[in-house]
Parts: structure tokens; C-alpha cells; sequence
């Protein structure tokens, strides 16, 4: 490898990155797509075009493999018992009665008054600190504590508040009272505040916003000819139910004993008042998740098992662990259904240095299987075969063996999003290069998630190089994704590479056709160094896994 | 291989396999369930358990490699530019007023006067070959042409008609001329007429059918949080046209030139009046379709490629010849966008030994990208620069050459059901074999597709055994779906392996701990060998490829 052309690839800070390039940069190059986009798009919605789709098929692909294939060593030495299922997306309306959905999957939402658009009351604080007409006002501010009452009237009367917060102006002649509010607002934006707390002013226009309702986050269609209550079905709002739905199916027909666990990859659905951050938050989108059920006792060792394994897969994917971390839930913010709740977090570029959610680790109880048992009439609970032999040689009486040896399992669910996985590997692997010459961006994924893995180059299109490149393609796509590529001179071709995040090109030159060697050109660090072309697959092989 | 243990797997025709044996067999080794089946199920909705879930994924993979990853060879020798694409279930709606879906996209439909079914009425005559109520009216006809409108009156007195058919008995009463309609089923059914004719008898009551009706089969919703019509969305009723949405996307952000074809698989919905026939006709489902742009000049070349590719492919999947075959569609059968369409079927056995539809290849002319446009008033015509560059050598006029290279592009569409795939291999596979011990059925699997490649047993859970089969399981699960299982008696260990298709077993037994051989045992033969412990991961490499 020749040393002086050696580049570093910058280590930046996801604080550092910005959310506008990445989300520019996923549309240039083919990852991911406004959902119709030529209609002017569809708020929530998004397609993954051909990189994209190739990169969230690698991490399902991972998953699957770990979860279900290939599951992990549980702590006896012995390997997990996984399978896999694919449920339906719409099922009977009653598994949304049982689990809960239909009365609890609500939201905050509030309405304002004066510009009538809607917001998902929990996020309203958060949209404040970036609205402009806060901005304004506290700009009028003579401290740095934010606008009071005074300020904020004088304010009202300006030119500029006509411009930028039209509702304001036009709730306080309704209203003088909200005065009181947008100073609250403002206040609460100097300090910093980036909490949930509930703040009547709408980012949008100052306006006043009504008090919070619930609204349900499940979308409703009709199955059958009549749009009645009787055919009314959801699209389900979590894979999880589907899995719960089956459990007695899978006990039933394949060899397992708890513990045991169900897992499943699918699109899942919720209609969010306030999509955004990208694919972070759309109504439409995929969830990996796994329900592992065991005997009651042993819950809580089980939540420490996937708690750990969980963040070891998380950390396979080429993330940093500076940018992971575990956050238990509070009490007060645990879901009806859970008991315990970890969230792995990830630093986005959009939480500002600070952590989001990514995957969500829940000890659920018996709650689910509880809950459909008594909704649908049918025995849910597991006669732990193996438990009635042990405490038949432990000499237990014939009534603890019996009470013992039934019971409903408990649950433990790893549950992320596959396409929160893609964001994350995006914005990871994310670095502006403002100092190389060709690329201004690279996507430095870990190797085995790039969707492409190889770029097969003839230096030129003459002199029989073509070919040999193309015997070269035809060779490896059988077993890694590569793209051959004639077109364009050899420097732009790498800086493509770069900006999609292929790990490695090999050129074939003049060189090539004397003494069989090619270039290998080296993604993070643009190094190059020849090896025999016999050797590039054993190369791949190697520098992929 | 001992001969003497060879058994040959009788090869049974479609039209003597029992689609409820299949069913049954389907639920009880975790292949399929029925979704929701706890709540008495949902009528048109499927799950897919632990071995299905497998299969689906492996005839998934396999269209994806040879489409996008390893694209088939061209008429010229090189191969084809396929990109892939996962496109959101909602869109914008006004894709489908372009489309032609929310005006055209009807079923006929037919409700009983008598007990209020829903009814296709294409279906009607179909359902009537299987109805109780016409098999007893015949059987009280004197002749075999079926029943005349005085057998049915006098059949409508009697006790078995009130039981029967008790809508007919209502019918007559209420309107006598219905007695010319169930004649002309009766008479219908036993001329064996198997046509979409609608013939207004109820197949569940005898009762009089409505006239058809036209009813839309996209299942509606609402995205946002207002159900009104503004806010009003469809699922997609096929995954095509988030392809051509996303065409000018491919096309500026990928480098792809005409010809080039976009694929993608995922979940289609179609609210059915009549789903029926297991997994063929479900309201949720699974399609993996690929639109071929092309030159209209090259279309109709591009027609007889993919249809001879595609038959390839299902040809691939270890299906008969026999029971596949072409049928081009008739002018007045094609659908509103297309100007020709061969459909690839397949002998299932619901069908009676004839064929049914199981692939369509149609050639859509540029109907989509045309409408599309027009809706959208985006432009979706293609600059062919190599088009322009070869009219100049030509010597072509300024003039010709600007009108002949931009143009909007033809399409071909090869359009198929993963889900309707799995139900053909699990068809196909499906061997009943009365007269092995073990194993009542055998599904015999292209091991290729097989759920599970490899059963990996110790003949016994002691000296030893278990240690040394769990090491083989540990060394070949990276590379092959495998299962460990060391319970019941090892007949009973094979006869589970048939019934799910697993094609190879090996067993470690006491000869292995001395010389390390271990015995293959063949699913379709029953046949046993011993080969060395160390080869068995060549031996499924080569056995399976």
C-alpha cells in the first residue's frame, strides 16, 4: 500500500452532521425517496430506491440470521430455541380490543385555533425552540430569559409580528389572557427547555391551541363489501400481537419448550399527527421483533440476557459505542402492557447531541397472552413438561406439581425498527469530505451492510480491458452485490462509490493485461495497492466476512 | 447405498391431491395458519408460520438474485441493468385515480335475496359444482342432463329441500319464474360448464342472486386525523405502480439507461368478495413484480424475452414441465393498460386437473407513464442520448433525430405472487405415501427451497452422541438453515423431516465415535449411506447448491 496516498476519513460527531445533506444525499444517490413524490408526496411516507432497499434487506438479513438461524447461546451453553413467523398485517378487529389498541393507542393532539393545523401536543415545546416567530420575539427581549407579557403586546403591534405570527396577533385580540402562554413559551425556550410539557402556543403561527384529546394512532380500512362496524379491521399498529396471536399455534406444532422465542420482521402502521425527522418517525414502516416467552421466575433474568445481546447486535452493525447507550424507562412512562422497559439509545443529528430511541427492550408480563385469553375464550397457558419431572424428583407434593406446572408464560421483546436501522447505519456512516477532491461525501459503512460491495472498473473502455472486466463481474456477483462500470473517467467513478459507500473498487488496467494484477482502491482512506485478480475474491471474502 | 432400502416416491398428478390434506398438513408442521385463528379466524387473511415464513424467504431470495443481483444474461450477451425498489403500501391518492384503480378497478358483484351472501358473481358457477343443494336436486333428476323445472318444484316440497336448500324453497314463493334459473344451474352443472357465466342461484341457499354490481376492491383508510374524503388513501392494490412512480427518480439518481427494469417485492391487498382456495386468492398477499422499460420498437422482442425468462425461473424452482404451460389472454380478457398479456399457469389441485393463474407477463405499453404524467404534469419522457448519437452517424435530419430520441418508454411486466409461489411448491411437493411406515406425506422439495436442509440427530441422548451432533450443528448452522433434535425415536425423527421436507438427516451413532462416519439418510428414497463426518458440509453443498 503506498503510504503518501493515505487518507483519513474525519471522525464527526452526529451533533456535527447535518439532517438536510443526509436526507439530500439519500435522494442523489438512490436510498431512499419522497413516497409519491411526483403528487407532491404523501406527509409520512417514504420509498426506499434501489441502494436503499439493498442496505435495510443486508440489516433484515443480519437480524433474521441472528434471531432465527442462527440464534444466540443462551446462558446454559445451550443455543436459543427462535422461530420465525410472518403474520398478516390486518387481522380480526378483537386482537386490537385485547391488546389494548383500540382503547389506549392514543396520542395528545391539539388544534389551533387560529391557523387550524394539528400537533401532537407532546411535541409542541420541542417545535418552539425552532420556530422563527419565537426567535423574533425573544430577539425584541431586552434579557436573555425570554419575552414577558410586556415585550410580547409591543411585540404583537409590529410589522414583523404580522409576518411571522399572524395567529398570535389575532388570538389576542380574541383573547388577551394568551399573552400569559406565549410568554410561558418563550421563557421556556430561552431556558432550554426541551421537555414534553404541554404549551398552548402553536409553533406554526403563535396562535392559541386547543386542550389536548387522544386520538388513536391505528389506521381503520373495511374488510368485506360493506363499510360497517361489523367489517371494521387496523392495520396493526405492532408486529408483537401477530406473534402473540400464533403462540399457541407454534407451541402446538413446532418442538419448542419454554423458553422460547417468536420473531418477525413486517411493515407496521401508525397514523402520527406529526411525522418527521426523516424516517425516523413515518406512518408507514418495519419492525424486527421478537417475543420470547419464559417461566415467570426466570423473566427477569431473560431481560438482562436480551438487554445485553441486544446492544452486542446493535454494536455488529459498525456503530460506534459512543453514540449507543441504555436508558431504562421510568415508571411513569412505561406502556399499559410493561413491566420493565429499556430503551437502547442512538445520538441522532437530529436530537442535537442528544440520545433518541432506537430499539425498545420490555418485559411484558403475561399481560398479552392474559389479556387474549380471556378475550377469546381459549387456553393460553403452557404445561412446562419438564418442570413436573423435576419437582417429581424433588419429591413435591401431586397438588404444587400441578399448580406449578401450568402457567401462562412470561415475555420478554426485543422490538426495533428496520427502518429506524437504516437511518441509523445512514447517519452513521454519514462524513462530509469537504477535503478530498472528488467525493464531498462518503458513507463509510461497516463493509457487510454496504449495498454494494465492490465497483469493477475498466480504466478505459478500449484495448480488451472491458472484458476482462466483465469476466471479473460475472465471477463475483454471484456472491457479493457489485456493480461493473465503464462510463466516466476513474476518479468520479470512485467518488460515486464513495457517496453510496462501497467498501472497496478493483480497476482493471493496462497492467491488468501483462501481469494479471489489479488496483484495489480502498473506500475511507482512497489507498490503493494491486493484488492478482485470482485473489479478489478471496480478498473480498476476507475484508467482508 | 443400501438398495435393498431404496423406496421410490410415487408421483402423484395434481388433480389427486386433496387441497384439504394440504391444508391440514400446512397448519399442523407450522407452514400456514389461519390468521387470527383464536377469534375464528378473518375470512381472507393467512399467517405464515415458522416453515412457511422459511420458504416464503427462500423463494423471495431467489427471485431477488435473479433479478437485481444477478440479472439474466440479454439477447446480446450482456447482462440486463435491474435495480430494485421497496416503495410504501400508501401513496398519494391521486396514483390511483391515474392509474385507472379507484374508477376501474371493479368486481362484479351479487348479493342472495334470500340469505344476504356476498357473492363474485364470476365465481357463482364454480361454487355451484360444489354445492350440496344442486348435488341432491340432480340426484332426484330421472335423466344426467340435470334437473328440469319440474323436478325442481317437486324437489322444492320436499323435506331435503327445506334443509338444503331452503333460500330455493323461499325464492319460488316469492318470485315462481326462479324455478328457470336453478334449472339452468342444475342443467350447467352437470354439462360440467366450469365458465365465469353468472348464473343467479345462490351455491349456499338455492336463492335468487341480485343483478352484478361493480364493487371496488381497494381497501380504503385515512392518513391523518381526519376521516374525510381530503385525507382519504387506499392500500395498494398491487406493488407496480410505486414503480412507476419512482421511475424518473430512478432514472436521474441511478445510472441506468433504457432498457432497464425496476423490481420489488412486498405486500399488495385486494379487498375480495370471495377469497377462496387457501393462499391462491387472499385479501393480503405477496408480489414480486419487475416493469421493463424499453423502446417501443423493442417491446414486442422484450415480450418474448421475459415470458421465455420467466418460465425459466419457475422451471428453477424444481416444478414439473407438465404442469406448467402458457396461456395468452384473449383481447377481450385483457386488462384496461394492457395490449398484450400471456399468463404462466399451473395444474393446481383445486382446480381439477385443468390450469389456473399463477403469472402474468403483460406488455403495458406506456399506458402508467402516460397517465401518470397527465395527472401528475410531471414530464416522464426519456432522452435516449445513445439513440441520438447513433441517428447522427446515421446521418439523420436535426428534426428526426429531436422527435425519435426522447419518447416515453414501453413497458413489459413479468407480475407474480410470492404467496400464490409458496402455495405451488407446497402443491407440488405434497406426496401422500400411504405406504412408507413412518411418514403419512412427503413433501419433497427442490432441496434448494426446502424450510430446514439439514436434520441433525444422535441416534441417542447418551455416550456421547449428543455432544458430537451438536459440534456438526454448531460447524454447518452459519451455512444452512439446520435443526438439532434429540428427542422421540429416530423413525419418528425422519418421518417429521419428510413431512416437512427437510431433503438430508444425519445421524451420529455409536459407529461415529469410532470412526467418525455418520449416516445420511435421503428424504424421496428413504435410502441411508455413511459418509465421513467431515464431508457433510460438502456433501450438502454439492446436494444442494
Amino acid at each position: 500500500m503506498s503510504e503518501d496516498t493515505v487518507m483519513q476519513l474525519p471522525k464527526v460527531d452526529p451533533s456535527e452532521k447535518s439532517m438536510d445533506e443526509i436526507v439530500a444525499l439519500c435522494k442523489r444517490r438512490g436510498f431512499v425517496y419522497p413516497a409519491s413524490e411526483i403528487y407532491g408526496g404523501i406527509n409520512g411516507f417514504w420509498d426506499y430506491g434501489p441502494l436503499g432497499a439493498l442496505l435495510k434487506n443486508n440489516i433484515r438479513d443480519h437480524w433474521w440470521k441472528r434471531m432465527v438461524e442462527c440464534p444466540p447461546i443462551g446462558p446454559d451453553g445451550d443455543p436459543l430455541q427462535i422461530v420465525g413467523l410472518d403474520s398478516s398485517i390486518i387481522q380480526n378487529p378483537r386482537t386490537w380490543e385485547a391488546s389494548g389498541h383500540v382503547a389506549g393507542f392514543n396520542d395528545p393532539m391539539s388544534t389551533c385555533k387560529q391557523c387550524k393545523k394539528l400537533l401532537r401536543a407532546d411535541h409542541v415545546l420541542s417545535m418552539l425552540h425552532s420556530a422563527p416567530w419565537v426567535t423574533a420575539v425573544n430577539e425584541t427581549s431586552p434579557g436573555t430569559d425570554g419575552a414577558d407579557n410586556d415585550t410580547i403586546s409591543a411585540f404583537a403591534g409590529s410589522n414583523r409580528a404580522r409576518k411571522v405570527a399572524p395567529g398570535l396577533v389575532d388570538a389576542l385580540k380574541e383573547n388577551p389572557s394568551h399573552v400569559a402562554i406565549v410568554a410561558n413559551a418563550a421563557q421556556r425556550v430561552a431556558a432550554g427547555d426541551q421537555s414534553e410539557t404541554f404549551v398552548a402556543a402553536c409553533p406554526h403561527c403563535g396562535g392559541e391551541l386547543t386542550e389536548p384529546r387522544a386520538f388513536n394512532l391505528m389506521f381503520e380500512s373495511h374488510a368485506g363489501a360493506i363499510k360497517d362496524e361489523a367489517n371494521k379491521v387496523y392495520l396493526r399498529p405492532e408486529t408483537a400481537q401477530g406473534i402473540f396471536l400464533n403462540y399457541k399455534n407454534v407451541v402446538d406444532t413446532m418442538r419448542v419448550k419454554v423458553p422460547f422465542g417468536v420473531a418477525q420482521i413486517g411493515k407496521a402502521f401508525r397514523n402520527e399527527v406529526t411525522p418527521r425527522n426523516f424516517i425516523f418517525r413515518s406512518r408507514e414502516f418495519e419492525q424486527m421483533e421478537m417475543e420470547w416467552f419464559c417461566h415467570p421466575d426466570e423473566a427477569a433474568k431473560w431481560y438482562e440476557f436480551w438487554k445485553n445481546e441486544r446492544m452486542d447486535w446493535w454494536k455488529s452493525l459498525g456503530i460506534d459505542e459512543a453514540n449507543l447507550r441504555f436508558r431504562d424507562h421510568d415508571d411513569d412512562e412505561l406502556a399499559h402492557y410493561s413491566k420493565m422497559c429499556v430503551d437502547v439509545e442512538y445520538r441522532y443529528p437530529f436530537t442535537g447531541g442528544n440520545f433518541g430511541e432506537l430499539e425498545g427492550i420490555a418485559h411484558r408480563g403475561c399481560f398479552d397472552l392474559t389479556q387474549h385469553q380471556e378475550h377469546s375464550g381459549k387456553d393460553q397457558s403452557y404445561f412446562d413438561q419438564e418442570l413436573q419431572v423435576r419437582m417429581q424428583n424433588e419429591g413435591k407434593s401431586k397438588e404444587e406439581i400441578k399448580e406449578a406446572s401450568r402457567y401462562i408464560p412470561n415475555v420478554i421483546e426485543p422490538a426495533s425498527g428496520l427502518t429506524r436501522a437504516v437511518l441509523v447505519l445512514l447517519c452513521e456512516a454519514f462524513t462530509p469530505t469537504p477535503d478530498r477532491s472528488g467525493s464531498k461525501y462518503v458513507l463509510s459503512f461497516k463493509p457487510k451492510f454496504a449495498p454494494i460491495k465492490a465497483g469493477i472498473f475498466p480504466l478505459v473502455a478500449k484495448d480488451g480491458m472491458p472484458e476482462v472486466a466483465q469476466k471479473l463481474y460475472y465471477d463475483l456477483r454471484e456472491k457479493f452485490t457489485c456493480e461493473y462500470d465503464v462510463k466516466q473517467s476513474i476518479g468520479r467513478r470512485y467518488a460515486r462509490m464513495d457517496e453510496i459507500g462501497t467498501p472497496y473498487c478493483f480497476t482493471i488496467d493496462g497492467d491488468t493485461l501483462t501481469d494479471q494484477t489489479v488496483t484495489v482502491r480502498e473506500r475511507d482512506t482512497a489507498s490503493q495497492q494491486r493484488i492478482n485478480i485470482s485473489q479478489v475474491e478471496a480478498f473480498l471474502r476476507e475484508n467482508i466476512g
